[in-house]
């Protein structure tokens, strides 16, 4: 399978698909903090939501639109704001929300989804955040779709977006996407929001096998402090364009070819994510191997890659291995302590779940790069899981001591 | 029940302990690193141990002592290594431990438990420790309590003992404990080193169930950082020389006396662990109260004690209740979320699962103290359970960044 890796591209790279923003200042001022994207041909949408039993008000929403209709037509999104814990008020909030992105677009309430990220319990302003849709609504533009990814912001340095293109059936399908995440990133999902575009024709029943598929391997095994949110959401959208033959069989070719493309732009989002955590300086990425299920990889990798004490290991280049060995202990996976390999980078530092005498130098080499891979072998099957996460600094803590103000 | 709390009272304040120390210069220089406790009498005991599935040597060794014996008479205990990881050698060196104790001591090695503290993976420098364990056995007094106190600390910044007398069949009993906490503090249990010594006259199984019972509503409700170390011990020794009629009987009500004792004096250290955790400035005691089940309660006050989101506002003394809701939503407890309620001290903030308008310069009067209480109502039945935490500060990623130099 080829993929093409459309540089610059995002949530407006596929056929079909526009954006608008505004600055409708609901807690940031002079910067865009509403985004709504729409799609100019009747789409099919699939989503996968916080596991968190407070869920927000957008995400109820957004579920029941998902369940009540067959067609999608495209999503609006604000920060600085989750609407979360916000009652009846909220829903109804949320609900306006939709039917202004509908009015303005002329299409139905139903056929919108709504995401919103920001503090919790505080009430949704309105007024501003109805003005702010309908001009994002009447300016949509392919080129919105960069100041898209930038106005779902809130403690992210960067704006996050990819987009690659894949041949199925000899037609090119392009997927776009846009996530935003840095702070209440676990697993479960990731907590965070994200959303994929894409011109492919698909059915709606095998874009949600798809999703999950995909999300299991990214957005489930990125954390970046162990927080679920109240508002996660992912979502994709399918619009057809491309013309390709409809992929309806979860067993068939093309259904592999493209939960296989929509997996990529899913991991490539979760390692920007986990990158970008609030106050990270590392990316650092834990992989799992030879475990006797599945799920033991998964648990081991996203709860060595959750642990304070190996993000603070991280943070300060020491290779104290042992907290590693330590999360593996507590997370609950199978495994025979003495049976496991540790490495970092590529120096093996503890054996048979025993220490090695190694290179303190080039360990400190290794764990002074951008980029951290943790490797640990359990040598007792044949499944393998990767996570992703960032260390610990000062300034996570600095971000997250007075983020309301 | 009436307690006397024992002012500056120790691990040797009930009859017939004692202790010595050493500064065995394992890893720390000029400071005791070393301390053994020994009953001058035949006593019983009781252990509850770490549930990481890596298990330090001196765990399994204390494991394999308490299950052969009936009798134990002591234990020893290093900091500034914690033998874990470290293989054969490993184990045969906790062995030495308790061999040499037995020897200084005039018993057997099997009567002697073994914990050790401080970085996993690193070989315990034997020879360093067998000196000061033969030293510390040379030097036993009641004086040596407080000493020891300060031996087993690593991170700690102060020594953390407690003990009381309690009346149990017209018979004075007297409780002494000391314990170290500071990182890897996390339920199940509370990833530290605990000691606790009794003159009270009970069963092995008497203790055995007493002690769980504690454990679960102290050191099982603590959490600094979310991880559960592999050398976590909380051990038990009981001489009888208080003179009680033997507790023998787990309904009777001289175990309801002594089981609350032991749990009051557990509670007082975990508290203290708490308050002392890795950088903390301040005691979070989380209250959920009218749990359907008590698991729900119990899961959900440490999840919220433990969420990193609410441990950094609370450092940062930001009222951001929406984080103590998150965190309920993600512990898996049952319950009702448009039925919560969440108070900061005696402020409601958040009523039926939403957000209240609330005084914010009180909020903040009541988040400049040093201890802060979060209370949480589900309001969903009758059983209530408390965790400790602390925050989340700048010195906790300063300690843990460089912890092996």
């Amino acid at each position: 399978m080829e993929y093409k890796v459309l540089a610059g591209g995002g949530i407006t790279a596929p056929q079909g698909f526009k954006a608008g923003v505004a600055q409708a200042g609901i807690k940031y001022q002079d910067r865009y903090d509403l985004a709504l994207v729409f799609s100019e041909y009747p789409a099919v949408g699939a989503g996968v939501f916080t596991t968190n039993k407070f869920q927000a008000a957008p995400v109820l929403v957004s579920r029941q639109h998902l369940a009540a209709q067959e067609n999608v037509r495209g999503f609006v999104v604000n920060s600085g704001c989750a609407n979360a814990c916000t009652g009846e008020e909220g829903l109804a909030a949320a609900r306006k929300m939709a039917q202004v992105a509908a009015d303005v677009t002329s299409c139905q309430a139903e056929e919108f989804l709504v995401a919103s990220t920001g503090v919790i319990g505080v009430p949704l302003p309105l007024e501003k955040v109805q003005q702010g849709i309908s001009q994002a609504g009447k300016n949509l533009s392919l080129e919105a779709g960069a100041l898209a990814a930038q106005a779902i912001m809130t403690t992210d340095t960067v704006p996050k977006e990819y987009a690659l293109e894949v041949e199925i059936d000899g037609q090119k399908v392009i997927l776009g996407a846009m996530a935003k995440g840095s702070g209440m990133i676990h697993p479960n999902m990731a907590t965070m929001l994200g959303f994929v575009t894409t011109d492919a024709a698909i059915t709606k029943e095998c874009l949600q096998e798809a999703l999950v598929l995909a999300n299991q391997d990214s957005y489930s095994m990125v954390t970046v402090d162990g927080d679920t949110s109240t508002n996660d959401t992912l979502v994709v959208l399918a619009n057809g364009r491309a013309g390709n033959p409809l992929i309806n069989d979860p067993q068939g070719e093309s259904f592999q070819i493209f939960a296989a493309a929509l997996k990529k732009v899913c991991i490539a989002l979760a390692k920007m994510i986990a990158r970008d955590g609030e106050g990270a300086t590392k990316l650092l990425e834990v992989r799992v191997l030879n475990s006797a299920q599945m799920e033991d990889a998964r648990k081991a990798a996203r709860t060595i890659a959750g642990s304070s004490l190996v993000k603070t290991a991280i943070f300060g280049q020491d290779a104290n291995w042992g907290r590693i060995i330590c999360a593996l202990g507590y997370s609950e996976a199978e495994f025979v302590p003495e049976q496991v390999d540790v490495s970092l980078g590529e120096l093996l530092v503890a054996q048979k779940g025993k220490g090695l005498a190694f290179d303190e130098t080039k360990a400190k080499k290794i764990l002074g790069q951008e980029e951290i891979v943790v490797t640990v072998d359990l040598h007792a099957g044949d499944f393998a899981a990767t996570a992703w996460g960032c260390d610990l600094s000062y300034d996570y803590v600095k971000i997250n001591a007075d983020y309301r103000t």
